[in-house]
């Protein structure tokens, strides 16, 4: 079984929305689970796209219950663990894709790396050294079904 | 969505593993999700039961990977959280089935009953006060249907 | 550095704060570190006993912040994981003193026995077998000096 | 008691660790705790200069054991919960000064300012929206003596 989180800000634009929920369902489409948040904005559209596949989505809520889960979860995991959950997300993960850019967002792209989990970015914030160089590591795609095939890739 | 921890041993009796097979078998067929620690004894039982009955388990996973998951699990979360997450196993719950005991399986219910989670006992350890008084709360089933019974009421 | 875990429930009786006073005070004075949940009752008597005797006081808190801190703490930890950090308050101590009873306590003990942490207890609740047994492990003191003194052996 | 968390890669340069050592230094001078992740490099730093002080520090580790902890630490708390401890860090923190860049350093910053901690830099990674520019909230220290002014400034 593959797993990926589709990680990405609670509040989005329109196009982050577009993309997170083609994201899910091509996901759902190859046979992986999407892990997700669990709450609005991209992980709300990723959870719509996978389910509208016919896919699982396991939301991992920071939340103490399921209040604000978004209803498109087949399962909703309430820790209760506030933003430590963000560890959760990414270690369940095999690979994570990242769309848009948030402070929450960015905490699970850098824990994702810190435990040697592929990362694949749509878009989003970057991380520069201090000479303004990209850090390698993170992967940036061109589009949802990039994405997807980047992160699928060698499973 | 009603999701149901199923807890106990790693190592367990045949009798305690025929009895989480139920368990998880008659909670698939109610439509309830199951939840459990993901490994063996009456984690790997009841994911089994609940598997046969075309059920949803997800095991909360308390290494790094997915190194000695049940092979019958949905979806394996590794948390990388050691023991605590059976904190998070608890919490993702609407009610906890504890089959046998071990001191895992106390905190479960421990953690449980202090978080308000309704706990329902089938055989296993017994916590008394220091009069030697079953301290209340948890409700000792008188087997597996009876188990699912009283985890669902009202739901 | 010995670093000594004093668990108790958040409201208890004025002969379990004065347990719980006498063995932080007795802690300090042995040199050991007093690892708590940081809260009232047994936790606040601990860390009240400990400060007294000059001695240094960890409070891991539940919460998000310091709300409801023992004043008495000379670090206060908010974790914002809920009852998850019972698992670091155990995770982090050489030994477990339990001073009483609750459902958050008996969580600790059972991490505690779990991880292979020496618990040692003062009045509270037991644990018995299905034949009425008590299960293994925990050691019952005599008092508060003989709590610290079973705590801190063969360190 | 106000708590300044420290954090930095487990790897650093000359320059880093001697940032870290004086900011530790001037931390424990101005009577705050330092609270740091307790191994190598920045966090090693930091606990020594505190400790040359007279200060006191908290290493929160993510091993289950006290295993390559810095020596110079008055308090290790191991979790045991790997990267997840990267949230108790920040969490326990009234303010974070970031010296140096790692993924494991980086998923702090983001933590911190997901959760409203104040954050501080000194040298390290930065991050940059879409466009290239500066995502607002760090702040950029000119040096130790300013990154400890900014950090404790209003406290």
């Amino acid at each position: 079984m593959v797993q990926v989180a589709v990680c990405g800000p609670g509040e989005c634009s329109p196009e982050e929305a577009e993309a997170a929920r083609a994201v899910g369902g091509l996901l759902a489409r190859a046979g992986a689970v999407v892990v997700c948040g669990g709450y609005g904005g991209v992980m709300a559209a990723a959870a719509a796209g996978a389910r509208e596949a016919g896919g699982t989505v396991v939301g991992v809520l920071s939340g103490r219950d399921r209040a604000g889960a978004s209803p498109d979860l087949t399962v909703a995991l309430p820790t209760g663990m506030g933003e430590a959950r963000n560890a959760v997300i990414v270690r369940a993960a095999d690979a994570v894709i990242v769309v848009g850019g948030s402070w929450g967002t960015l905490s699970e792209l850098a824990l994702a790396m810190r435990g040697g989990t592929p990362v694949v970015t749509l878009g989003g914030w970057r991380v520069v050294d201090a000479s303004g160089a990209p850090v390698p590591g993170p992967v940036a795609a061109a589009g949802p079904a990039d994405a997807v095939r980047l992160a699928l890739r060698g499973r």
